[in-house]
């Protein structure tokens, strides 16, 4: 099945459009302070793999960040290859979230590392950077071909991020959703090519979803990052479809401090907090 | 020392701006072809340090480029920190080519993953992209202070790049460029911020001279990718210097099939001829 079916049918399994980042901050993570990369590693595993339980049938996804596991080295790659592979076998959509590229042989190379089924880490998805052009992507997207995902950004939900992505009258992110729209072309329903598109962006997203009326939106930047439940509507259909709302730290970790030994529940309620308020609509 | 002038020093002390790219094409390393990943990391290590010897005292740095061995999962980041490790005490400066780019608590994740001493790789440089705008290079711009470098991508060497990267009448790499020639603004010779310029060009390279006069650019495009000497010439000043010229596959492999048991000569002699290539010149 393609990528945007299958997300498609996931979200409407679980009811909600929502995906956890699964970002370890070391210094939030419950329990004491590793002393060691490989204890560090140890540490970001085993609470990526409780909270995948946590969430698993609640949320549609998760979405690992790839830089805080490289951060403690191949100890910590390890870990991730573990936690992506928990994560599929507990039903999850998983969104590698990586925001690679280069080209040639080298964007094979990453496209391998990240989507192939024989490979290390084997995602439904991941993210990309288009800065090298339109040929870094089709190395990725030869992968849509079997069933994997591409979430391109497009705008993200950094305050300083317009000036360089979209200057007016026209900026590098209109050459890529018009690439990413061009992708989704022949698909019926939504495409294998996904678009990221930040949470803070106001009304400018209407002129995104026009431009890229097939394409998946993944959406940081809801909560820690300042936007609100309305803000993040606008990327949604009516029925609340089309748009994979990210939360990281507001599912992970209570907004002051770490939770006790009950980490496991804290995180399973704040998910599910998180999936009632996206939760598909009847229209 | 400030990594731009610490750069000058190794390329004088060397007599030449050459840069290897370590790029472990698996199928084309000398030797059998390897049935596991974790045997096809060991080869990808033992090929990388054999090369490094080669290599060492006669070019300037070497350019591990982090997809080929993340595509080896755990073992291969294994792998490339024991690669960087050895170039290090080669006396080879280290850039790391993983074109990064995210936003803040990420981005600083990965610049440590990839610039800090105590960190699981702890290279000299680091390519990053743009693409997440000038608050996503700021992480990383902190590493300078501790001298550290970066290069960041302006104009990739790729025939499609032109399109997205650098459209009329202004496009992205016009931002990033100066960008980077304000980081530099205080310098007095070569700066710590780098700009990626690919060798295909041709004389656009002039106008990125001029706009980024302290940067040093990293140069990728000759040989394989179709550059010649002359087309390279344009990067550099009249005694040679401002540009750091990457070869890899020209370096590492023979034109055709693959070196016998004498590949470490191999690659010592046409490290040597590279390097002649592109001798600092009296001037």
């Amino acid at each position: 099945m393609d990528f945007g079916d299958r997300l498609a049918a996931t979200v409407r399994s679980v009811g909600s459009t929502t995906c956890v980042g699964l970002d370890p901050h070391l210094d939030r993570l419950p329990g004491g302070h590793p002393t060691s990369r490989s204890e560090a590693a140890a540490s970001a595993r085993a609470f990526c793999l409780g909270v995948i339980d946590a969430v698993a049938g609640v949320v549609a996804a998760v979405k690992p960040q790839m830089a805080f596991f490289e951060a403690l080295g191949s100890d910590g790659v390890a870990a991730l290859e573990e936690v992506c592979a928990y994560a599929k076998r507990s039903g999850l959509i998983v969104v590698l979230d990586g925001k690679r590229g280069d080209i040639g042989s080298t964007a094979e190379a990453y496209a391998h590392a990240m989507l192939d089924d024989d490979g290390p880490l084997a995602a439904d998805a991941a993210t990309l950077s288009p800065y090298l052009g339109a040929e870094s992507l089709s190395p990725f997207g030869l992968r849509c071909h079997r069933g994997k995902g591409l979430f391109v950004l497009v705008r993200t939900s950094n305050p300083g991020s317009g000036a360089w992505q979209a200057p007016e009258p026209r900026g590098m992110a209109h050459d890529v959703a018009s690439w990413i729209a061009r992708q989704n072309g022949g698909c019926s329903e939504w495409g294998p090519v996904g678009a990221v598109v930040g949470a803070t962006l106001g009304p400018e997203v209407s002129a995104w979803r026009e431009a890229m009326p097939k394409a998946w939106f993944l959406v940081p930047g809801f909560g820690a990052q300042g936007a609100d439940e309305e803000d993040v509507r606008r990327h949604q259909g009516a029925d609340g479809m089309g748009a994979l709302i990210v939360s990281a730290r507001g599912v992970l970790f209570p907004p002051e401090g770490r939770d006790g030994d009950d980490w496991p529940e804290q995180v399973a309620m704040r998910a599910r907090r998180f999936a009632r308020t996206f939760a598909l609509r009847a229209t």
